[in-house]
């Protein structure tokens, strides 16, 4: 008798339910459902005005998911709840809310439902760069030993310096919370009833390590002596790490999702890093790329090794008993969509409309038939700056090699390579500090949807690449960990590397490097590596320059002379 | 009574004559007629193949030019033949044909009639390169001085390595050849009867000056043996400076035209060269350009002197007791076009459509709302390499400082200003080797079209700009020069400035520099100073070797390891 799990993936928009049977991996119903209040960027439902970069959320939608994508899946498979053994949940991050001892969210609260900071700051909330930078100017002059854990910077995305925006811009609401915690543990939290803390976004986003744990009570009190004690007074939780049983489904959310109750719960996870599992990496060396509009590179190592630019490299932060290292690029898809929106010509969209095919296959389909070198172009992958390796977003976009017979399909093509430059420069980075890679996975909608895009990347960075078998990679990786949750005596698995090799999923077809290929790009990603080191390291700082050009004029208008 | 000259002006694809008022430039009636033959770049009529590059014409055109469009002015303006008093051209250059003693062209002779090299090569028949490259290196190891008065190289448009490609390939028709003409000489001879030589496409073109003459017989003699005595066997009249009369209209040209026999003719002038007196420059320091697809810049000055990178200094070359100077930018117009066919999204289409505006309109009025400097874009206007200052075919365009919130309006613009800055760069150059600028002044398609080019231009250079008053600026110049052949006695001039003066045209509006538009393009400026000079002077050869990896991979078909 087939035993399932479920995986819950919580986007930025929405989240998804995927029921899967344990053994195969087999995906037999997905459901998914938009957050009602979506991302409020501009105001609060009440007319409450938010300021430039913020992004909050409503943890109602969250509950909302539950309620309608777990009936909706069960319903679809037609499986009885009896045979769910298992609910694992993956979140966007660092994506945080302020809570009351009970897991009540403070906006929740009537008397802060009009306050901004009581609400869910989603993790793309950049309205915390300020403290950021304030943050990391001090570390570093404390010498802090943790600031090479991330590369060297602690992003405004991240825990803290969310955290002391609020105390800087709401006291009241921080001085009101009793705890600042991730959403991916606040929903862990409601199914379970019970509080954990995972290691992945403790480590990745929350400054915590296995070894070190938080940093001292002396530099948070540098930050603001009302945060000496801030990890007691506001995280005062224990870290579990990743494969780890959280708790059982609630009498509460039985009712509410037509779960068991009782039903094994895992710790809660990140969607990048749960993917690891999803397609069946569970070993060192084998990097895993999620490309969307941006990439996120997941990747297993054994040895902690400190590597410019990383997001970040969390023992136990994405499989047990490995180094889980994170790193990214900024831009990858999103190129692709500004080129469509904002490059391609009239003649173009009438021939794609006329052929039925959308933009992008029909352009992928001319940039096909290039080879590479052909168009004499090459791209820097900066149009919405750089996070790998040079993490600076003051850095812009280049393309150069333009000329009057260069083609659309061309720019295109470029663009993609520029990416796959980009992820060359982040592999080659790792490998020089020690970090081995010796094959690219890809998942996500560019590597379902792109063959052409994989084939570059393969040639590119020199590495065969492999497919996720699932276009819903973080739901099938969230339910090997509720597979895992349950344990193999209910069963599931006891052991998440096992439970990877079974249920993960890739494709069967492998893009091998085309040694011409591979030779032409050695020669083009040397010219992109000499205009990256060139912009990018100071010796012509010009993009700095006309960006603060840029807002000086936008701000005060035409300088006068 | 008034009197009239008319102007002919022969363009690369048509013929056009104005009829002007002398004393006043008053243009009563022009005509054009595009040549049956138009530019022959594949084949001959006779199926006879062509090579890559070149470029032919059949010079019978230029006759049916004369009896079309001289009979139809006088018409359209209803002028007595008897009261015009002058008749001058203007042609495009280096266009040169191999004639007979008697000024036949070889192409009209049966036995010539289908070998390719009888014909008139095209100011753009660009299949002499290798002779140009090969004349260059011998000039430069024999320490020839003249080569400096060319800005360091001869092009492969010039005569030279036309006649030197016909001898090679055709000795035949150079064997039969009596002289290797410019058209704009041979238009002359034909209306005239008598053979001219004028001194803008000796000078610019036949590596001939007022004071050294032609290069030395061991010169031409290094080229190739047979080539020793070339001036004497191929080139052998004399050089007439510009301003004076060549001839008068024979008898059988007047019948072909219903001019009176006797009319006076200006010696032969080049397009670019003849508009200096169309916008009444009268003066050094008043730089011209002609911008249209690419940009031709002409100027006067009292010495000479060595300017790294122009096309050439000529005394006499443009306007008698100076020293004419020209440069150029290879790409301008051209840039935009190429934008608007490649980049611009449908949605920007349908929006021109629905405003009933053409798109460089539209374009133009969203780009006009952008303040300098607000795109963060910068530009290097080598989409068709550089021949100003660098000289270097193998250059190619740069855009730096996309986002992915950049918008075409602002690429457009961006290219727009790119054009500017390379044309400072030429100004900069002139001055900064001694030959003084103060004043711009702008003909062609670009001048009369668009305003915020104009205004871009006047703050980029910070100079005042003017704008030519005729949208037929070359016809109206040679207009002049028709009037001055026929002398003051016959109502005309004796003097071409007093003629530039009184029948010149500029507009009422000068683009005079916005002191904060000019100072933010100050900074602009230093960055495109800065990445010219990096990717043009060897820094970083990027775009050489891009466009060698492009030609050896699209030759070769993809490199093997």
């Amino acid at each position: 008798m087939s035993k399932y799990s479920i995986g819950i993936d919580y986007g930025s928009l929405s989240g998804r339910a995927v029921l899967v049977e344990i053994g195969t991996g087999k995906e037999l119903a997905s459901s998914v459902y938009d957050y009602p209040h979506a991302v409020m960027d501009t105001e609060l439902p009440d007319g409450t005005r938010l300021g430039v970069d913020w992004a909050l959320q409503d943890p109602q939608d969250y509950i909302d998911v539950l309620e309608h994508t777990i009936p909706d899946v069960l319903k679809q498979a037609g499986v009885d709840a009896a045979d769910v053994v298992g609910v694992g949940t993956d979140f966007t991050a660092c994506t945080v809310l302020p809570v009351k001892k009970d897991g009540t969210p403070m906006c929740f609260l009537p008397e802060f439902r009009h306050n901004p900071h009581a609400y869910v700051k989603l993790w793309k909330h950049h309205a915390a760069q300020d403290k950021a930078n304030a943050l990391n100017e001090i570390a570093e002059k404390m010498g802090e030993s943790w600031l090479a854990r991330y590369g060297g910077k602690i992003s405004s995305e991240w825990e803290f310096p969310k955290l002391w925006q609020v105390l800087s811009e709401a006291p009241e609401v921080y001085e009101a919370m009793d705890y600042f915690v991730e959403a991916a543990d606040w929903i862990i939290w409601q199914l379970t009833g019970v509080q954990t803390r995972n290691s992945c976004t403790a480590g990745y986003k929350g400054i915590w390590s296995k070894r070190e744990g938080y940093p001292s009570k002396e530099f948070f009190k540098a930050l603001d002596p009302r945060m000496e004690n801030v990890i007691e007074e506001k995280m005062g939780c224990p870290v579990t790490p990743l494969g780890r049983k959280a708790g059982e489904v609630t009498e509460a959310m039985a009712r509410l999702t037509g779960l068991r109750a009782g039903t094994a719960v895992a710790i809660g996870n990140v969607d990048a890093h749960v993917t690891i599992p999803a397609v069946k990496i569970d070993a060192e060396g084998k990097m895993l790329g999620i490309m969307g509009t941006s990439t996120c590179h997941v990747l297993l190592g054994k040895k902690e090794k400190n590597v410019p630019g990383m997001c970040g490299v969390v023992e136990d932060g994405i499989m047990p008993g490995f180094f889980g290292y994170e790193a990214g690029q900024s831009c990858v898809g999103d190129h692709f969509a500004w080129f469509v929106k904002n490059c391609v010509p009239a003649s173009y969209e009438e021939a794609a409309a006329k052929a039925g095919k959308n933009i992008h296959a029909y352009l992928t389909e001319l940039a096909e038939k290039l080879q590479p070198g052909e168009s004499g172009l090459v791209a820097l992958d900066w149009w919405n700056g750089n996070r790998s390796v040079l993490v600076d977003v003051d850095l812009t976009g280049l393309m150069i090699g333009l000329t009057l017979q260069t083609k659309p399909e061309e720019m295109y093509r470029a663009l993609i390579e520029a990416t796959a430059y980009g992820t060359r420069k982040i592999i080659e980075t790792f490998k020089q500090n020690g970090v081995p890679i010796h094959e690219f996975y890809a998942s996500g909608g560019i590597s379902q949807k792109n063959p052409m895009a994989m084939q570059i990347y393969a040639d590119v960075i020199n590495l065969p690449v492999r497919i996720a078998g699932s276009s819903q990679g973080p739901a099938l990786g969230s339910a090997i960990f509720g597979a895992v949750a349950a344990g193999r005596k209910n069963g599931g698995y006891d052991d998440v590397f096992q439970a990877a090799r079974e249920m993960g999923n890739l494709r069967d077809v492998v893009y091998a490097p085309e040694p011409g290929a591979a030779a032409v790009y050695d020669r083009l990603y040397a010219e992109y590596d000499l205009l990256h080191d060139y912009f990018g390291r100071g010796a012509n700082d010009a993009m700095k320059r006309l960006k603060a050009l840029k807002i000086a004029v936008k701000s005060k208008g035409m300088l006068s002379k």
